[in-house]
């Protein structure tokens, strides 16, 4: 009684690192009548996704799905598949995501090689491409597209360049990018591409969508040792979504119905909007941020737009503000990760979350509450810039 | 638009090997707010689940939460995290099931001895104790309480007392059971328990309830190396589901939902009532079956009440039957797995689909398609000895 009566989550605007808010439609989905996950029904849904997958990540590439976790499980289902024992992966480490990447290699038995740039910057081209020299046949190159830790997007053509130089497969991180910035799974020649739910596609946290190129299922198709995982092994999960639909696993049905909705839902939108809606807000609300007297943590012109690390003013207090923020306004921000803890706030403005009314009322709802704080934050001007931008002036 | 109008999943009457129906109530938890991971009011419903659990598992084992995936996730948590390379892990397979475990084992590097038993009987426990007593010092003795291949149930004592005369830890599969048949982890004395949401606790699939004891985490933490998966490495998701509250991955926080509300309601039905819901309507349908003239599978004295498996009848179709009490009665039950393909079905009365309604229902349907394809079924018979079953006479 006591329990039941207790589940009554408040709602809430989600402008953390994700996940961000839902569109009720995405919602409303996980309310439709279960089936079971061999239901001929259920499979024609499963095959909707796995084209509507294929639309938004850009891609004809036949191994395309939504491995059945949370985006960590399509990191770790890529990493697991294409590392042996043995194998070298050299990893661009900018971020918290980027150091997992490299700790999940090493558990599958890799020689890693960490590039490594200061959090805030994307890693140098020029150094990836030293360290792939220096370590000898390479098997995988990783980068991670869209850092969540720090806010940094990074250009992926010159590692897919020194990849392809390297006769390597190229592993590209896009958990917090995939229909919010521009991904183009093909067009770059990456050969692994996995993202998350719960970030710009904006349905609730629970599969990672996951695609592979032919050079990458060769390489699965050519392991001397099974996949470390039996729960991700990408032979088994491409058994059950293509054509042979041999058992694997009981598939999360109500959030492969919230993803086929989410995912009809950015294209009906249409790519190229969504990612100017994203963008537009994202640099509004930078905008407001710097005339507010804030410093923005990421390096100038390698900024998503999706996701936003800010630094926080000395003398304010880190918990208060976004305690403040989650109880008077029902707006939730995230702190800094790792090394960034304490030092910056991440504002994510990513799927239904991106609106220009969630840029003007966080603008106005942060500066009130850090003037609380002692800070002398221009609310007006903050309010006054995003504004602008946001009507293109 | 095409895309969106085809999503119209039919209802069902879910009676395969899983999903289970699940209650309006798990359903519309759902369609809660999506909260942030780390938001207090989150925090406190996995707190409440985390309790929840513990009652329904009956464990007061702090190391007790539910995996990021599906029941699959809750076995490759349990084997990964406890087998090292070069561990000796003994495991009892009557089934599908108990060898997917075994194969995780091997996967983990464990020296993996296989004791088998035909499937529909359970494994003995004379010649478990044998292959531990010449496996020399066992890391890991590994047994599934409900196989959902078979529908066999072992009990769990015999086997208790094996592990714990070798200084084993004792795993034991409870994907199929909890819920539905005793699972009595701490009077058992049992180390690693693990379940899934979609079978007797009739939540969605996305989840995997476990539990580890105070030796299980012991030797977790005596680990000399990582455990294969960074996704469910237990050492993580404690640390995120305890008071540390450590960022290891976005909760699936809609399925958390399904779970905290699923749990209520079989805390509200109570254990014990729930468990003679599920055996008196078990054993009516076993009773109705074999009053039509059909031959159960499941050795006598270890049949599951709460998955059924019977015999195809010569000459009878089983795509045909099964495709036929889909279309016509939109009942779903399972076919046969691995070697019993095309032998048995396998009939689930599991949480939500477990009730007198279905059990009548469903003897009617099959009894009348078994009619059709020249089987000549007793169809009053197995009604009438279901019903007075049902009745307790």
């Amino acid at each position: 009684m006591s329990t039941a009566s207790a589940f009554n989550p408040p709602p809430r605007i989600l402008m953390g690192p994700g996940p961000s808010g839902a569109n009720p439609r995405v919602i409303r989905a996980m309310g439709a009548p279960l089936l079971g996950h061999l239901d001929p029904e259920f499979l024609r849904i499963m095959d909707q996704c796995r084209d509507m997958l294929r639309r938004v990540m850009r891609t004809s590439n036949q191994v395309t799905l939504a491995t059945p976790g949370t985006g960590t499980s399509g990191m770790e289902a890529a990493v697991m598949n294409l590392v042996e024992p043995g194998d070298n992966a050299v990893i661009g480490v900018c971020g918290y995501f980027g150091e997992r990447v490299a700790q999940m290699a090493e558990r599958a038995g890799g020689t890693v090689t960490r590039v490594s740039a200061p959090w805030g910057s994307p890693v140098s081209p020029g150094a990836f491409a030293g360290a792939v020299r220096e370590a000898g046949k390479v098997k995988l190159a990783g980068i991670v597209h869209a850092e969540t830790s720090t806010g940094v997007q990074t250009p992926v053509e010159p590692f897919a360049a020194i990849a392809r130089d390297a006769g390597a497969l190229l592993l590209v991180d896009c958990v917090t990018s995939l229909g919010g910035v521009p991904v183009e799974v093909d067009r770059w020649g990456a050969d692994a591409v996995y993202s998350g739910t719960q970030k710009c596609l904006s349905a609730p946290p629970g599969v990672a969508p996951i695609t592979f190129s032919e050079r990458a299922w060769s390489a699965v198709r050519a392991r001397e040792t099974p996949c470390n995982s039996w729960y991700l092994d990408m032979s088994l999960l491409e058994a059950y979504w293509d054509e042979r639909r041999a058992y694997h696993h009981t598939a999360p049905i109500s959030m492969i119905y919230a993803l086929h909705e989410a995912l009809a839902l950015v294209l009906e939108e249409g790519m190229e909007a969504r990612w100017a809606r994203h963008e537009r807000n994202g640099r509004a609300l930078q905008a407001g941020l710097e005339a507010m007297g804030l410093t923005l943590h990421a390096q100038e012109g390698y900024r998503l737009p999706v996701l936003t690390t800010v630094r926080i003013p000395d003398g304010v207090n880190d918990a208060e503000v976004r305690g403040a923020l989650l109880r008077r306004n029902g707006i939730e921000i995230g702190g800094g990760l790792g090394e960034l803890k304490g030092r910056v706030w991440r504002v994510g403005l990513m799927g239904e979350s991106s609106t220009a009314g969630n840029v003007l009322l966080f603008l106005s709802a942060l500066g009130r509450i850090l003037r609380e704080q002692g800070f002398r934050a221009d609310v007006r001007g903050a309010v006054s810039a995003a504004e602008s931008r946001l009507a293109g002036d």
